[in-house]
C-alpha cells in the first residue's frame, strides 16, 4: 500500500489526535505553570543584579538544553582548585546570616560540605541577593557559581580547606520550610549531645523510629552516606574475590512452590492459579541444584525473607544474603579456606579503600577497628566448650551455644588469640540442619562451622550430604517428612559431587565490622515485624 | 564458681549426654553403611589390581582427610600437559566399550570433556577394571588418574587435542542408571537432529518443558553452561562500568506495604500482623528515594516480580532487574549517554571475554553476532514513526508501538544504519508512566526512551518528575488516586534533584544478544504463570 494513500485516507483520526494533543498540551502547560508557581519567590525585579540569583523555573529543568557547563563535586574541592571558577550543585545544609550584607551558606553533596560566602559588593552582590540566600529553605538544591578560596581559619564544613566566594546562586529545587528531621540533629553523636547538655544546650535526639519513618532525610547524614558505601564495598570485594576464584554469580528464584523447608517462618502467598507458594528463606535448595547443574562454584547476592517474630537488634524480615556453594574435593576445610581468605581480603580492603567512610561512621558512632589475624583462627566446637568451661561457663557439649555464651567465648578468644574474627567448627550434628554432613570419625559432630565477628555469629556453613539415600535417612531421623522435600532430594539422584557452602548476611557484616548497635542502621529501608514502610 | 566443682556436680546430665551420643553414633553408622551399600558394586576381590578402581565409600568423602592431591580442571587440559600425570574429577559423559579389553570413557566437567582410555595391560589394567568402567552409570562422578597423551586423530570431545591414558579410576558418586534426560540429546542442535533424520537416525528431541522439569540435568549442556556464564559477565560489566562512573550499588526492599502502583499484576501477601503487602514490581520508588537520600547515582541488581498472565516467549513472573537512577544536571541525554557507553562496553567485553561460551551457545542455537555502532544511534519517536510511515506502516503518532511495529522499525533501522542496537526517545507522554517528565517544548511528548536489540524492547528509561506538586498533577490527570501514592510523592518534598534512570531485564539482554527464542532459556530456574518449580 502506498503510504501517501494511507495517510490521506484517515484524516478524521489524525484530526482527532491533533485536537487531543492540543488539549493535553494546554492542560499540562497549566499544571506546569501551577507547579512552577509553588516554587517561585518574589524577587525584586528592580535589582539590576537579579539575573545572578533566583529560582530556576521548572521548564529549564525539563531537559531544555543539553548540559554545557561542568559541575564540580563538592567532595572533590580542594586547595589545588584555589582561585578557580567552579559550579557546584548541592543542598542548603545551613545558613548563617552575619548581617543584611553578609551570609554564609554551607552546601552539602553526598555528605560532604563546603562553605559558600556572599558579601554585598557593588555590581556583584546586591542586598536582595543576600536576602534571597538568607531565606532559602534548608535541604533545597542550589547551583552555586563562584571562585574557590582558602580561608585563614579552619571551617565547620567537611571540605574544610576551601570555601567558595559566590558570584551567582540559583535554587534548583525547594524543600518544605519545616522538615521532620533536621540533618544536623540526625548527624550528631551521643557524646556531642552529652557535651551539649553539660554546656546547657539541649540538642534534639532523633530516635531510631523517627529516623526510619523519614529515611529519605536520615540517609543524608555523613554516617549513613558512609555506611551504605561501605556496604557496597563489602559486596564488591565479595564478588571480585569469588570471581577470581572461579565462582560464577547466579540468580535463583525467590518464589517457591509449596512451603519452604522449616515452614514456620515463611511468608506465604498465592501463586498464579491459586497455587500455594512462599518466599525463599535462603537460596539453599537452588544453589545446591546449581552445583548439581555443573557450575562447580557459585555465589549469589540477593534478598532473603524471614517471617520470624524477632524483635532483636540483629534480626530483619528481609535482608541481603551473600551465599556461596562449591564442590569439595576432599574436606570441608576447603570451604573454610575460602571464608578465611575472602574475609581477610575484605577487611584489608575496607581499611584501605573506605577510610573516609569509616571515619564518617566513627565520628557519629565511635568504634574500635576490628582486630583480625592474617590467617584466621580455627577452633573446634569442643575446644570452644573447653575454653568456656575453663572460664567457669558450663554449656551442653552437644547443644548449641546461646548468644550469651557466644559473646563470652568471643571475649575469651580475643584475650587469648588477639582476634575478633574466628571460625568455630565441628558443631554437634544435632544442632545443625538435616542436610549437614556428619563427621567421619564421630557422628555426634558435623562438618560444619560458624564464624564470629566481635562475638556475634555472622556466617554459617557446612559440607552437605550429597548422597540421596543418606539424605533421606538424615531427614527421617530429624523428623522431617521426606515427601515434603522430594524435589530437594531428587536433585541429587543424577550424580552429585561432594559439596559445601556458607551464607552471610550483608547487613550483619557491616553492622559488626563498624560495631553498630542495630541492624536497622545497615539496611537501606529496613523490614522488621513492625515495619514495612517506607 | 570453680569449673571443676561444676563439672563434678552434674554427673547424671553428662552420662545422659554420653548415652545419647552413643545411640546417635550407632544410628548414624547404620544409616551411613546403608547409604554406602546402595552405591557399592561387586568387585572381584581376587583381582590383584582391585585397589586401582572401585567405588569410593561415603566415609572417605565425609572430609576424612584434607586434600593432599591436586585436581586438574578438564577445561584446562591441553597439549602442554603431554606425558604429565594428572587427576581429574568429572562426570561420566559417555562410555564406548570397544571390546572386553578396551573401553573409552568421556569425562565431562562444566561442559568441557576429555576422552579417557583403558586397555588391558598386565600388572596395570585388569579385565575387571575395564568391566567396572564399562558398567558405570552415565552422569556419575569419577576421579581419574592417568597420563595425558596426544592422539593422532581428532576426538569427539571438546578438549579435543588430548586424551588421558587411565591408570586408576574411582566412582565418587553414582547417578541413577536411567535418567529423565540424556545430556547428549539435550545438547543437540536442530540441524543435527534434522541431519540425523535424513541419515535415517531418529534422535530424541527434548522439549522445553521436559528440560525445565529436569533443569538440574538440562543445565549441564555446553550451551547452558555458556548462557549462564555469559549472563554473569553481563552483570559484571554492568557493575564495573557503573562503579567506575561513581554509582553505588544498593539493595531495596522487595516487600512493600499496601499494593504497589499499577496494582493489577502484583503478587499480594499478608505481612506480619495481617498487614496487606505485595512484592515489588520494580525498585522504582526506592531507587528514586535513594536519590533523594543523597546517593547521587545508584544501581541495583535484584529480583522483580510480575504477576502478569503473559504466556509469551519474553515474559517471566520473576526476573532479574538491572536498575539505574541518577541525578541529572540538565538533560535526560545524560542518562542515555550512560546507556550508550555501558552497552557498547558490554558488547565489546562479551566478544572479547566470552568467546568460548558464545561458541558453545551458537553450536546448539546458531545466531549471527549482534551488529552495533561504537556510538549508539538515537532516533526520536517522531523519526521512528516517519520511517515506519515511509515503509507503509501507519501507526498512531501519539500512541505506543506494538511488538510488530517495533520489529519492523528494527529492520528498517538495520537496513538504513547497520545497527541492531539503538535508542528511540521522546516517546508520547500519554504512553509513559505518570512520573515521566514531559518535554519542555511539547507536552505531548516526554523525556523518555526505549532501547532495542534486534527489534525487541530491552530498556525503558526517562527523566522523572521531581517536583511534588507537579507529580500530583500528573498522577491526577492519569486517573491515579494521589492518596494511594502519598509516600512516593512525599519523598520529594524535602528537596529533590532533577533525576532520571532506566531498567533492564538481565535475562532479556542475554536472550536477545544470543538471539535465543525463549526467555526461559536465560533464566536459571524460570517462573512463569504455569511454572513455580523446580
Amino acid at each position: 500500500m502506498d503510504p501517501q494513500e494511507e495517510q490521506t485516507k484517515k484524516p478524521s483520526k489524525k484530526d482527532l489526535a491533533k485536537a487531543e494533543r492540543l488539549r493535553r498540551k494546554q492542560e499540562l502547560a497549566a499544571a506546569s505553570a501551577a507547579a512552577a508557581g509553588v516554587s517561585s519567590v518574589s524577587i525584586d525585579e528592580t535589582d539590576p543584579l537579579a539575573s545572578n540569583y533566583g529560582d530556576i523555573p521548572l521548564i529549564e529543568l525539563q531537559s531544555k538544553s543539553i548540559a554545557s557547563e561542568k559541575w564540580t563535586e563538592i567532595g572533590k574541592l580542594g586547595e589545588k582548585l584555589k582561585d578557580e571558577s567552579v559550579l557546584v550543585r548541592g543542598r542548603v545544609h545551613s545558613i548563617r546570616a552575619v548581617s543584611k550584607k553578609m551570609v554564609f551558606v554551607v552546601v552539602r553533596e553526598k555528605g560532604c560540605t563546603v562553605q559558600c560566602v556572599l558579601t554585598v559588593k557593588p555590581e556583584k552582590i546586591s542586598l536582595q541577593m543576600v536576602k534571597f540566600v538568607t531565606n532559602l529553605n534548608k535541604e533545597s538544591f542550589v547551583d552555586v557559581y563562584g571562585v574557590v578560596s582558602v580561608p585563614e581559619n579552619a571551617l565547620k564544613a567537611t571540605t574544610q580547606q576551601v570555601e567558595i566566594q559566590v558570584s551567582k546562586i540559583y535554587c534548583v529545587n525547594k524543600a518544605l520550610p519545616t522538615l521532620p528531621i533536621n540533618i544536623e540533629d540526625a548527624a550528631r553523636s551521643e557524646s556531642e549531645i552529652e557535651a551539649g547538655l553539660q554546656a546547657g544546650e539541649q540538642f534534639v535526639r532523633v530516635n531510631q523510629d523517627t529516623r526510619l519513618n523519614n529515611r529519605v532525610l536520615d540517609l543524608r547524614t555523613p554516617a549513613n552516606q558512609g555506611i551504605f558505601r561501605i556496604q557496597y564495598q563489602v559486596e564488591k570485594v565479595f564478588r571480585r574475590f569469588l570471581e577470581d576464584e572461579g565462582f560464577v554469580g547466579i540468580h535463583t528464584p525467590k518464589l517457591m512452590g509449596g512451603s519452604s523447608e522449616g515452614g514456620s517462618a515463611v511468608f506465604r502467598l498465592q501463586y498464579k492459579g491459586g497455587v500455594p507458594a512462599c518466599l525463599a528463606q535462603s537460596p539453599q535448595l537452588h544453589k545446591q541444584m546449581s552445583i548439581c547443574g555443573d557450575f562447580g562454584r557459585v555465589f549469589e547476592v540477593g534478598p532473603v525473607f524471614r517471617a520470624e517474630d524477632s524483635f532483636t537488634h540483629r534480626h530483619l524480615c528481609e535482608f541481603t544474603g551473600l551465599d556461596v556453594e562449591m564442590e569439595i574435593k576432599q574436606h570441608y576445610s576447603e570451604v573454610m579456606d575460602i571464608v578465611d581468605r575472602l574475609f581477610v581480603a575484605m577487611f584489608d580492603d575496607l581499611k584501605q579503600n573506605c577510610q573516609k567512610q569509616l571515619e564518617a561512621v566513627g565520628k557519629q558512632y565511635p568504634f574500635e577497628p576490628l582486630e583480625y589475624l592474617p590467617k584466621t583462627l580455627r577452633l573446634t566446637f569442643q575446644e570452644g566448650v573447653q575454653m568456656l568451661k575453663e572460664a567457669g561457663v558450663e554449656v551442653d557439649p552437644l547443644g548449641d551455644l546461646n548468644t550469651e555464651a557466644e559473646r563470652r567465648l568471643g571475649q575469651l578468644v580475643f584475650e587469648k588469640y588477639k582476634t575478633q574474627f574466628y571460625i568455630l567448627h565441628r558443631y554437634p550434628l544435632a544442632v545443625r540442619p538435616f542436610y549437614t554432613m556428619p563427621c567421619p570419625d564421630d557422628n555426634a559432630y558435623s562438618n560444619s562451622f560458624d564464624v564470629f565477628i566481635r562475638g556475634e555469629e555472622i556466617i554459617s556453613g557446612a559440607q552437605r550430604v550429597h548422597v540421596p539415600e543418606f539424605l533421606e535417612e538424615r531427614a527421617k531421623s530429624c523428623g522431617i517428612d521426606v515427601k515434603s522435600i522430594s524435589t530437594y532430594i531428587d536433585s541429587f539422584r543424577y550424580g552429585a559431587p561432594p559439596h559445601g557452602g556458607f551464607g552471610v548476611g550483608l547487613e550483619r557484616v557491616v553492622m559488626l565490622y563498624c560495631n553498630l548497635n542495630n541492624i536497622r542502621k545497615t539496611s537501606l529501608f529496613p523490614r522488621d515485624p513492625q515495619r514495612i514502610a517506607p
